[in-house]
């Protein structure tokens, strides 16, 4: 063929992390038939989805069984229903946020990947390290992006600098995959300074409902940030949805650039090229945010916790230096003296037959680093803390 | 702010077809609040899914209630049970297509629209009248668009012409709104074409399962189409998805532009910016294509066609030129002398309370016409059809 492609995508990386890490778990198995390995890199939830969700989903099902009660397209931007559960989820943080700003997808990498149809050419500002979807999707359509290095020494927090200059600013708090998140005072920070700059702020927050501290779960609790922020928040990881696939976005209606309006423009893009969310998982979505829904999902997350409180203690006591694990679900630890990211993956799999994810697989700044998932079952945690005594 | 947006936004029609047709019938009602008004516009299902689709439904939801069989991410192309299911369907139409070749999303419209972040900047070939996504996904990423009109004198089926040059012609068979079906012979004229020239065909055949007569329900049931032509399908209108949401594309791997094979650009497009569908929704759509699953679809689609089978005689009867109802759930009908689209739909929902949608909503030849839509219930079309006779 003759078309123009674009070329953009000979910038991107071959190897997405997670399939190297694939690779390399392929090669060690097929090595040792034997060894059992450990997915400590795993960032999937493992947990069963709780009854209230599941009997709503099939009670849904029954309901597109019958003429009367069957559901065609569902409206671009999602149900009512589901609009309002999120909207009074919003008021326990003292957050208002109205049903027309709040549109509902299939999934924040979604919504991020795709918010970049709005956008002409900017400089995105991204944090290194970082979820790689951030950079991949505007490496996609050609923005130019600086990384703000989140580093021992700012608490793995970065902040505005003089010479940041106006532009799309991502923050992901709790992050993923340092779990260090942002205070009130540091977003507080933020926001004033994109108020300065004309700049844009998307916040990933879909790991807000780790958040044990006294710590924004919105970047609307900051006052001044319906001018200047985008938030994209999922079900993923709050209610265990990644395989049922439900998430939101909300673009304030005080949005504005010049003439612009970006809410009616993503309105315009969700309506033109997203046809809305499974009446089904809608469904599952509002009872997730009932009040059973919540304590079956918080069950969840307690436990997911109680196996990264494990950790960081054991880590702790061998005197390795880590970050997380108290309002996200991940470690951030430093790899030992004269280790590499991906030396000391190696050196794990080879020598305790347990997987992590090497840092530098999200960033230049993740080199030297590893970040450990608390996903996964309590006995594996217990059998991977045992097998990391023997070696660390 | 000050960030650059997407100017292209700017160049969109605000009032998208279906929203303006809602603000008219919203006003009549208000005008009439006694009125019945039956609903001949519709481009949704309106019979509920089959009993096996439902069930498997739900056993996919009991499947996510417990620890053992939970799934979280699905893969971000699909699972194989799916894509296995897909290809099978296939070999029905003597095409074979590798599951390495199918992309699973939440539905054809997704698809089309997200296709355009693999091509730069070339020239695309829209047929009018046209579903409106082709022209407004194009229209954001800035594409130079022709359009290739589809009239009476050519059967509402464009074909190749000697100043068509390099570029993405976007065909779709059965058409929707026309209802007009491209023949083996012309969409072998069509592949040559596209072959001679280095263009890439997008293929629409979402309505695919309407055909009766024997027309292609695949452009790959022609010679050198995996080389030249990317297929996108639904079972939205095949299964009755829309509130389900699942659609699948075929990227062929032998699709190359220089160096770049589209087949490989769109895997990393949709591993980064989509996570997969939901799992219980790809069981449902796995078992729409069993042998249980297929009677019952096609038992919703035989009334559909019934219900168009109908409206066509009514029509031939009265001497009202049509085009459609056969291989498309659609019917294609000239304006009465004199009548603009709108007019005349204006005209029939004031006096008999039937809505149609205006040809014009679909292009510039669309002027004069307007569609008829046969998803609606026999009765609905009983009555609609008296309504129409003591008027035409």
């Amino acid at each position: 063929m003759r078309i123009n492609v674009n070329e953009n995508f000979h910038k991107l990386d071959n190897n997405y992390l997670f399939c190297e890490i694939s690779r390399r778990v392929k090669a060690c198995k097929e090595k040792k038939p034997e060894a059992k390995i450990i997915n400590l890199g795993i960032g999937d939830v493992t947990l069963p989805l709780g009854r209230s969700v599941i009997e709503t989903m099939k009670k849904a099902c029954d309901e597109q069984s019958k003429k009367d009660t069957f559901r065609g397209y569902s409206p671009d931007t999602g149900y009512d229903f589901l609009k309002n559960a999120i909207s009074n989820y919003y008021k326990k943080y003292g957050v208002s946020v109205d049903k027309e700003e709040i549109f509902i997808s299939d999934g924040a990498k979604s919504d991020i990947g795709n918010l970049t149809d709005l956008f002409g050419d900017n400089t995105v500002y991204i944090t290194d390290p970082v979820y790689p979807v951030y950079l991949d999707s505007n490496i996609m359509s050609s923005c130019k992006a600086v990384f703000m290095r989140a580093t021992e020494e700012n608490g793995f927090l970065p902040m505005p600098r003089a010479e940041y200059k106006t532009g799309i600013y991502y923050l992901c708090s709790p992050n993923n995959p340092t779990g260090a998140v942002y205070s009130r005072e540091k977003l507080d920070t933020w926001v004033k300074f994109a108020l300065e700059t004309g700049s844009l702020i998307i916040f990933d927050a879909a790991y807000e409902a780790f958040i044990k501290g006294d710590y924004p779960h919105s970047v609307y609790e900051i006052k001044g940030a319906k001018e200047c922020a985008i938030e994209v928040c999922s079900f993923s990881k709050t209610a265990g949805f990644t395989g049922i696939r439900c998430g939101y976005t909300v673009v304030p209606e005080k949005l504005n650039c010049e003439s612009y309006s970006l809410n009616k423009m993503w309105r315009r893009r969700q309506s033109t090229k997203f046809n809305g969310v499974s009446y089904i998982t809608q469904r599952g979505a509002e009872s997730a945010y009932s009040d059973e829904g919540v304590a079956e999902w918080r069950k969840n997350i307690d436990c997911y916790m109680k196996n990264a409180t494990r950790m960081a203690e054991f880590l702790k006591k061998r005197g390795i230096e880590y970050t997380g694990a108290y309002n996200a679900p991940y470690l951030w630890v430093k790899c030992p003296e004269g280790y590499g990211s991906w030396e000391f993956f190696d050196y794990l799999l080879e020598n305790c037959h347990v997987t992590v994810t090497p840092g530098a697989g999200f960033g230049k700044c993740g080199e030297g680093y590893f970040r450990i998932s608390s996903f996964c079952s309590p006995a594996d945690m217990s059998e991977a803390i045992k097998r990391l005594g023997t070696l660390l």
